[in-house]
């Protein structure tokens, strides 16, 4: 109707409106409203010609036959959504830096948008090196022989941060190995993912190999941080490459801090999703040493996070917790009872 | 070397072991460790037989040629992973009821296991319905037409619960056309979610549908919760059924709350990922009826929460938003300067 029609209805004194048509759900309306009239018309309906507002039926009564009784007043605009309410032409839908959300795929094909460019998924190469490395698959171990636990969760992680996993394979602790497999995997990779054998021998080969690789070479080897002090950081012919510790658990704690927001930041996502962070109370003393970093893995419980230990090389402590906090390079240790912030493992 | 041979060494009177070998990496020890001796290993080495410790290398130097001096003591054990320390026999290594995460598949591989029975993703069959409902990929709507904006919102919110979306189409407002697709659907799916045409008569016409579907039938159909008020919620032969509003907005935030939760449980999840959670300042004052839970999208901004208003049919609004607070039933309201929780769109 015209809003100007119910100006001063109420409950006692209600306004009255001949009712001279329908509109029908997704078709354009064939009637016009003058002044006294109304047409009813479904949610969702395309506002007819000479109205400019609708009263919702609970806020009507049928009066007689063709004539209804509208007891609340409406201003004009009332119950209509404009053609450019949502969005306006030329208006940015979703912004770029981001992954796609439900709600922003649900806008894109509201706006008629089904296809879309979009930053590529970077590839990331991961190599296993190690004499004692088999694969997974190896039903038997021989003494000494560890089967590859490393490498399927960086794959995983890798996913998560939305990159494509390349598999690399597993290469012997041979310095001309290393270089043959990194060279050939360098031209078609966004990333370079090593996981060192964890003797010290092995670690030796990867930086020696990859100083050589290709320019600017080496950033950096050796971090401030527990577990994961021997990662080697490098950029070869414009690839990054992450050389991770031997032992599986500081290699996934590394990965999880330095490989997901480069792998993320490689792939084009500026604003990476949020992680899941709670503030809980800590259960008991965490000593630690001032200039290194921490990560500590936590369980998770009434609101206190309970430190797991365990030597570096142990998957257990991992698969066991449900996050991890970090203590800060400043701080020697945190007292039982403080108020931390526990990333949550997803 | 044998721990003994190191007790009461120090700085000051080191230890003196001769070197009677070497482990290699990968490899069975073909060394034997006497008293008074010591042999070299790689770290991720196997322990020769005599020996029951490591001491590191930092804390040896060397004497003359084939003797070392040992300057700290070791205890039985150090130094030395157990070959069950990180999963005895018979171990549960990774819990069931919960998405394998990143670790999870690290351990598995590591144990050797590369094939894991597995919980099915459930089918979600997702209907559309409403006379004015056209694909996303139509480039010019007629007068009243809409392009379907939920669906492909609604298939990417089941793919992040871990279920596989089936397009079950759109289907025009009749009753008969919708029981002909739900009855299809019925014995082949595992969850069917109706994004309902905006209509007051579709809505009804889908009660009515599922109402005959088949046993138990309608659990709801109302919720106290806004938006989302329209809501139905049924079982039919075993299969769970949620109609949601039509207004694309209402729906996904309807969806979310519970049609998340529900994908995650008929998909045998009972221990559901944790979701990103803020604690932050509300900014403004935010009016709610007393009996109702109020679903309010928000911005995140320098540790408050701005609230977004608009209609329920806006897209924009969801696409504008970091994530939503909870206004719960018995509350009329939020005052500005709250302490609220933010859960966070990733």
């Amino acid at each position: 109707m015209r809003a100007a029609d119910t100006y001063g209805v109420s409950e006692g004194l209600p306004g009255y409106l001949d009712v001279t048509g329908a509109v029908l759900m997704g078709a354009e309306p064939r009637v016009t409203v003058g002044p006294g009239a109304a047409v009813s018309m479904p949610t969702g309906g395309v506002l007819p010609a000479g109205a400019d507002a609708v009263v919702m039926i609970e806020y009507t009564q049928q009066a007689m036959t063709g004539t209804i009784e509208v007891v609340r007043p409406v201003a004009p605009g009332e119950g209509v959504v404009r053609a450019d309410e949502d969005a306006a032409q030329g208006a940015e839908l979703v912004p770029a830096g981001r992954p796609l959300r439900p709600q922003d795929l649900g806008m894109l094909s509201a706006a008629g948008i089904t296809t879309l460019a979009v930053r590529a998924r970077p590839t990331v190469t991961i190599f296993s090196t190690g004499d004692e490395v088999v694969p997974p698959a190896t039903a038997e171990l021989r003494p000494g022989q560890v089967r590859d636990a490393t490498a399927v969760a960086l794959a995983a992680l890798v996913t998560d941060a939305g990159g494509e996993p390349a598999d690399g394979g597993i290469v012997p602790d041979d310095a001309a190995a290393l270089e043959t497999a990194l060279r050939a995997a360098l031209p078609a990779t966004d990333l370079i993912v090593i996981s060192a054998g964890s003797s010290v021998g092995g670690r030796d080969e990867t930086a020696g190999v990859v100083a050589r690789l290709g320019p600017p070479g080496i950033w950096c080897h050796g971090l401030a941080i527990k577990p994961g002090k021997p990662t080697l950081l490098a950029e070869c012919d414009g690839v990054p490459v992450v050389g991770l510790p031997g032992n599986p658990r500081s290699a996934l704690v590394v990965f999880r801090l330095l490989g997901v927001p480069l792998v993320r930041l490689v792939g084009g996502c500026t604003t990476p999703p949020p992680e899941p962070v709670v503030r809980v109370t800590l259960a008991r003393d965490l000593p630690s040493a001032t200039g290194r970093l921490d990560v500590v893995q936590v369980r998770v419980s009434d609101g206190t996070a309970i430190p797991l230990f365990g030597l570096s090389a142990l998957l257990s402590v991992l698969t066991a917790a449900d996050g991890f906090l970090i203590i800060p390079e400043e701080a020697t240790g945190l007292d039982a009872g403080t108020e931390v912030d526990v990333t949550l493992y997803r």
